[in-house]
């Protein structure tokens, strides 16, 4: 049986599942990354993973495999720098490919989880895509003329473009990213900023440890004034951004995704998407399918699938 | 002889050029728009421009036709809207191929001098361009894999971009477009609301009447401080925008044009680089090619010409 395996190597843990060739889900596999082991170490629990999902059936006639990690990743499926996995400018393809003897191809974790999401949902035959996804940080997908869009080698970081200038120090060094605002790291940087002036929250809230989004989001319900005028801040800038790219792309779509936007009711979807329409121009956001993400962690062993399948097996 | 024709069709005057297939200009005509005279005079005078340059030769065989036009152009050469002129949802296209029956291309003119400036500078060879060009406002053109892009219609509103949440209004509505700070209108406004606060300059400055750049530089090189301090802030946000664009597009180029850009000198779009850098994130900038437009008002038929080659002739 013709199969097709998608990995998702994340700095935690590695995802991986087989695929047959029009996308249903065979079997799938989880081990941990070991990410401080070194190269070796997560290249033979990449092995293991792949070699799992294979076992599922000895009659599997492999056709690619599509993978996606965090960071910089070259055309030439060549991982330039990860922030959470031991590899530096290393080519990951050469490795795949000698030992499974199939096409391998490699993309950004977001690019990739954006894949997923475009194919999986009502956007599966629009050819113009941007997805933005609002976790820890803020990532970015670019989809044009049905392919990923990754320009002289990095584009999509769509978290750091500045909407505020002069504003919140970014992570990245900058000031005035959406990042700093409408991210999870961003929110819990304001909510301590008011913390430290006097206000109170019902949340607890440790500069060590990171913010639960669901914990966010029930505060925010439960109107706890400070978090609200947070989250508030947070969903302005958002749409703000969202409008920006409306202006700039003209995209058929945008998917909506990552923790925070996902714990987001449809009303909170609603108030971010009336601050992006103060923003595009001309009613162009009115024909943009706005997309909530909505496969959650299989976005992406299911966009690393997809990657197989459109840019290996025409 | 085969040959090409190319038009830049503006709110006050059309210019024709008839190019050699290789792009040697062998013949140019200029004619009043008349807008303001309807539909019917402009469409004449489109013809008298065509008609002109087609009688340089008689033994002439027209390949095809590119132009050039303000506004939002459809993929199908759709006027759709255009500030200038008295087209409304006009296809310009059919007229065009009826009367010449040769392949017509439109797009918007704004895309149309960034594809001369690509095609005639050291960027010829890069498929991954920005354009952005600082005038009366502020355009933008994109090229992605070789090619114009739209997006769903009407993708390039780069002017448009939020960079200061909040901040100057600008003409479309917004509050904080780069458009608001860096285009010579945007320039114009923040020097006459310093004005109104008692401050000085040496620039004579009225509400009804444009600036020249030419001026404006002159002022700004004589150390006006007023001019200084506008035309500063000015820069900066140039800067902010460029960094943003890097960090969105990973472009292998970025063309700067406009008549406020064509202006400045070395050290002034030195400073804007500078103030890029602080944007764009992990040296991402050292790579792009930051090229000065400078085919002046030629950039319209020189693009129109390569518009037509490149989507028409291939």
């Amino acid at each position: 049986m013709e199969a097709i395996i998608g990995l998702d190597i994340g700095g935690s843990k590695i995802l991986g599942a087989l695929f047959t060739k029009d996308g249903k889900i065979l079997t799938r596999c989880k081990k941990k990354t070991k990410g401080s082991a070194g190269v070796e170490t997560v290249l033979n629990q990449i092995f293991k993973v792949v070699d799992e999902v294979l076992s599922f059936d000895e009659k599997i006639e492999l056709l690619a495999i599509g993978a996606g990690a965090p960071g910089i990743i070259k055309q030439d499926s060549i991982i330039e720098f990860t922030p959470n996995l031991p590899f530096r400018h290393f080519n990951l393809a050469d490795v795949m490919i000698e030992r499974y003897a199939v096409p391998f191809v490699l993309a950004n974790d977001v690019s990739t989880a954006l894949l997923g999401e475009w194919k999986n949902g009502e956007t599966y035959n629009k050819k113009h895509i941007i997805g933005l996804f609002f976790g820890t940080g803020v990532g970015g997908g670019i989809i044009i003329n049905g392919e990923l869009y990754i320009g002289s080698g990095v584009a999509g970081e769509l978290g750091h473009m500045v909407v505020k200038k002069g504003g919140a120090r970014c992570g990245c060094g900058a000031k005035g990213c959406l990042e700093a605002y409408s991210s999870k790291t961003g929110i819990q940087r304001m909510l301590l900023k008011k913390l430290k002036k006097g206000r109170k929250t019902s949340l607890e809230i440790d500069r060590n440890h990171p913010l639960k989004s669901s914990e966010l989001i029930e505060a925010y319900k439960n109107n706890d004034a400070l978090v609200v005028e947070v989250l508030e801040k947070a969903i302005e800038y958002m749409g703000v951004a969202i409008g920006n790219y409306i202006n700039i792309f003209s995209p058929e779509a945008i998917v909506l995704g990552g923790g925070v936007m996902e714990a987001f009711d449809e009303l909170m979807i609603e108030r971010v998407i009336d601050n992006a329409r103060k923003v595009a121009m001309l009613g162009m956001l009115d024909d943009v399918i706005i997309q909530k993400a909505s496969l959650g962690d299989d976005a992406g062993i299911i966009g690393a699938y997809e990657l197989a399948k459109t840019f290996k097996i025409k």
